[in-house]
């Protein structure tokens, strides 16, 4: 593989979003809620909102409103009682300040010294960097959902980062652990690696596969992808 | 001044186009033609270019495209004879690999400690991206015209750092070496930062203002706003 710029997924990918998120759940919301339950519950709404941008139903929406509108609807059906302004837009901020696993700092330092590295992320630019300044995330640059007004997996987010990084989609490598993420950035040309991130929801759901048959890599960790690549 | 993010136009405020351009030049063209007067005539050629794109008679046109037309023009204007594809492939990468100024990489570098820094640049994504990797320039992310299919001076440039940077636009900080690039940031509500770069255009040249006085601030280099702003 003759590649120049990798893009990455960044939720579940490169970042622990249901600890992080569990963490500031339990911290502004205390005894009112299960933070783990809570956190699966939040992230189990994110598909259905993007695919209402998606089909159409809704314009264009940054992450960041989605992730309050579900947060509205979800202390709702929970019955939570009285949550503050303050505090839900505290928990929306949850999402800019999630940890990163253990070996992203190191793999993407590595990563980076021989190749561009770059988000491709359906979380919004300003979401991205406050995310990379607060985990250490050493991006060359920012690619979001958010520059294309499409939510992966359309094919516009794809074509776009190829784009704008001038490169032949050969050349441009996606990183996700996510088959469908990487199904749709294959249709598009560009080549791709499988992170197997068996912990992303919790050690009591079941694992995602161990490898991804159809990319061109799978690795188990950012370092093991930074020995593979050279870096 | 409450500021939380920084956008830095770059051409002159950040890197030394003249001297970088020039050196490239002398590498790829040698004696056929006067290094630094070609610097001085290609970069003329820059701000027509793009203003055919602003008045609508070209499509959006990322800024490699216009320089290798004007590159192509100024080469037959000059007479400068057969000179290869390679070499002018070569000559329009010459604006990707530009020195920084001697105080930009440690400015930046403590900037970022307390702010959000990006570019907010006529130069199109894999250009700044380029460029930062090769000067050691720490953005945050990276943010240009190309993002907005619009060039600065329109206002859509600010509005659009401002939208994806999601802060009110006096939170954000545009950092110049040009005065009508200041202009046009605080007519959209930003905050202004004017450097003084006398040798932007050569030791020959009449330099610019010393100061801009519509601006909050002007400082002589980056270092200094490091100073001004804490970081």
């Amino acid at each position: 593989m003759d590649v120049r710029a990798l893009v990455f997924d960044v939720f579940g990918t490169v970042v622990d979003w249901r600890s992080g998120v569990a963490s500031e759940v339990a911290r502004l919301l205390g005894e009112k809620v299960d933070a783990e339950a809570f956190a699966d519950e939040w992230r189990s709404r994110y598909r259905p909102s993007m695919d209402r941008v998606r089909r159409g139903e809704l314009p264009w929406t940054p992450l960041d409103a989605l992730h309050r509108a579900s947060l509205d609807d979800l202390l709702g059906d929970l019955g939570v009682g009285e949550v503050s302004e303050e505090t839900r837009t505290e928990l929306v901020l949850a999402w800019h300040r999630l940890p990163a696993w253990p070996d992203s700092v190191d793999g993407l330092t590595r990563l980076k010294r021989r190749h561009i590295i770059a988000t491709l992320s359906n979380g919004n630019v300003a979401l991205l960097v406050d995310m990379a300044k607060h985990a250490g995330l050493p991006w060359d640059t920012v690619l979001s959902a958010e520059l294309f007004g499409h939510y992966k997996r359309d094919g516009e987010v794809y074509d776009g980062a190829v784009r704008l990084l001038a490169l032949p989609p050969e050349r441009v490598l996606m990183v996700a652990a996510h088959v469908d993420d990487l199904a749709a950035a294959r249709s598009r040309g560009l080549r791709t690696a499988y992170v197997h991130r068996p912990l992303e929801r919790g050690p009591e759901a079941p694992p995602p596969p161990a490898t991804d048959p159809d990319a061109d890599l799978t690795v188990g960790s950012l370092t093991e992808l930074a020995d593979r690549l050279g870096g």
